[in-house]
């Protein structure tokens, strides 16, 4: 019989063939319940007794019954059981932590070693099933403003981008490096001729951080656009996107989102706040500042600004220039630069901005930095062919979606990190 | 003014300003024309002969102008010019080879150093296009069926799965490796409770090989399927999932395909051939074969089943168990297994199959094969927990791109690709 969805049994009738694993047994002296999960949802099983003897939770099982209507299960409807298969064993009594439970009884080390137990708790793949939602509305909006998908290399020949943070790999033999960002292939695909371009992909950062923030490998959700007037554009794009997102977040993953007791926030316009009103804001409540804020300041900003706009974001503008990578374009007044940060919840969740397309202006940029222009081979000379005025933006998707689900640790946002500590599973 | 796509002119009167590079230069006596092209198209621009003194190919131009109807030009409009700027400078007064031609006049390898030149040749373009549709296609076909998108990583700890060909990483003084393929974590995920996952992700292969099929960094589509029957789920699925893909550049692509002269594949059923049968039929006309076909075989074989069958694909089943990687899952006859190749146009875009699932048959094939189980440490594990029945398969994007469009080089189906002599740009 052809296997149905749990979430589809509603509103059907007569016999069907449901598919899962046993998420929790209840054995009373006159009947018998078990509940079956699958990847869309728990329906309860009515049976003898005696059919629950020796069946281990979490055991793969083919189920086949009748579909009764019910309004003791949230379902909506129950199955009683006329036939069911093992299709496989488990090989403990005792599983390392329970997922049928509201609390998880284990730390997160643990539902990290312990990955393909860990995600069968449904609470805990709610967090993928709304990342999954993310990306594709990321996706699919930046395609609706005619963006193109693009893959770039991950093996890279030079870290030519961002100091020593980065991991070696042997490449036949030569010495090459995974790349901390597709920044200058996403540049130079604009220039190519896509004019607007994004790309879902891994980066790699040989950070030795181990914070709850920090991955070695994580997604980022890199844009870059051109034919742009300034920043702005890519503000209002990124507001647009996030905006649109949480549209795509509330039509789709309405249950996800209530079971992890989470509101989106009010699509309030993200207030944009130049890095010299944000320093005065600060120390207008005695906070004293450098250059740019450290990641506590940024938080307290960004609760301050709350409190006056309602929006837990805000655009931190115009950022000093000296702070900011090579290719960054160089801002109206003395130091700024057209760049930004987005920051949600008194995190960091995006750096963006403009960047220099003139060559001789991005070569005088880096002679006056220090940096042999010859090193940047392909990616200057691709300048000398007509660049058009352009810029991005990359979200880590990680970040964004644990600011979003209020998660204690990004790896809660990661199916499988990767970090100082950790290379498996 | 709002900036306007050159393909969204057709219709509109009035003002308009678009953005693009000149595409080519038309100097006559009392007239001049330039045709601009941006992301979507060309439009012909007429000015004064005067305007077009110093104006280089391939400038970047905002061009200000009305918008008249016209039947001169396929776009059904040109624009005469009011007003425009030269956005950037061109070094080159000769550029590295002309891409407003019908025919290139370099080879792939001068296209390849100098990419973002030769990606702003539209035909150049119209693969990524297509391929983009591709993919997104692939994305929405399996959402649709409550598959989850999974990115798993791609720096691992073991390369258990497929012998010497990996390359290694320094991951914090340890080493680590890129990931061959997603296999292991695939798998993983489905008995994780997501039961159906795809991922659209690199995958890594230091081969040593420099041919035109292969490359050492390449686009996987990666599908994994729980609570299968056999197989055969998986060869329907795929065959579906083409067929559909099909629909979408049908729909979607028109003038990209047109261009580049490409008929979509009707949609016959997908021949599927046991290997025993496949060399038979080989024999009989007079070819002699191995325990599996070669790559010359394969495609000899291709030719055969196209014109019995209409069908440019077909699935050789029954894959000799000893051929295949140690997860396979043994067939009914004697050293077959439930595994399958997809070959398209003569070349295999594809092997899929079921997968053990069973953690003593699992463990079992592992020492039977001389392979230490405590090597495949959580991958093993993870079978003890409740793995359902479970199989999947992977199409390669560039190559499928590649046999769709009849490139003759993968490299052509590749934006930056990266193979034995190339790491840049």
């Amino acid at each position: 019989m052809k296997k149905v969805f749990i979430e589809d049994l509603k509103g059907k009738t007569g016999k069907a063939t449901v598919f899962g694993w046993v998420h929790k047994v209840t054995r009373l002296k006159t009947a018998g319940f078990f509940q079956l999960r699958d990847a869309t949802g728990i329906v309860q099983v009515v049976c003898d007794p005696e059919q629950l003897e020796g069946l281990k939770l979490e055991t793969p099982l083919r189920v086949s019954g009748e579909i009764v209507e019910t309004d003791r299960q949230a379902a909506g409807v129950e199955i009683h059981l006329s036939e069911m298969e093992a299709l496989a064993d488990v090989a403990y009594d005792l599983l390392p932590f329970s997922i049928n439970q509201r609390t998880m009884d284990a730390g997160l080390e643990k539902q990290l070693d312990e990955r393909t137990m860990s995600l069968r708790r449904p609470r805990t793949r709610d967090v993928f099933r709304i990342q999954q939602e993310i990306v594709t509305a990321f996706r699919s909006i930046l395609i609706g403003q005619r963006f193109s998908e693009i893959h770039t290399p991950k093996i890279i020949d030079a870290a030519t981008e961002g100091g020593s943070e980065v991991f070696t790999v042997d490449y036949f033999g030569r010495r090459a490096f995974l790349a901390q960002s597709p920044q200058f292939y996403k540049q130079m695909m604009v220039g190519a001729g896509f004019e607007r371009v994004f790309e879902v992909g891994h980066a790699y950062r040989a950070e030795l951080h181990a914070t709850h923030r920090h991955l070695n490998e994580y997604v980022s959700l890199d844009v870059e656009m051109g034919f742009l007037q300034d920043e702005t554009d890519l503000m209002d794009l990124e507001e647009a996107l996030i905006f649109s997102i949480f549209d795509e977040l509330e039509a789709e993953c309405q249950p996800q989102l209530k079971r992890l007791g989470i509101e989106l926030p009010a699509r309030i316009p993200f207030p944009r706040i130049p890095m010299s009103e944000a320093k005065r804001k600060l120390e207008a409540v005695g906070v004293r500042t450098g250059t740019t804020l450290n990641a506590a300041q940024e938080k307290q900003l960004g609760e301050i600004l709350e409190e006056e706009t309602g929006s837990p974001f805000y655009f931190l503008t115009e950022y000093p220039l000296a702070k900011r990578p090579v290719y960054t374009y160089p801002g109206e007044k003395e130091g700024t630069s057209r760049s930004f940060d987005l920051i949600f919840r008194g995190m960091e969740i995006t750096t963006g901005g403009q960047r220099i397309h003139l060559y001789q202006d991005l070569r005088d940029r880096m002679v006056a930095q220090q940096m042999d222009p010859d090193a940047f081979g392909f990616y200057l000379e691709s300048f000398r062919y007509g660049m058009p005025p352009h810029g991005g933006f990359a979200i880590g998707l990680e970040r964004f979606t644990m600011q979003l689900l209020k998660l204690d640790n990004v790896r809660e946002a990661t199916l499988l990190p990767r970090d100082l500590n950790r290379l498996t599973p």
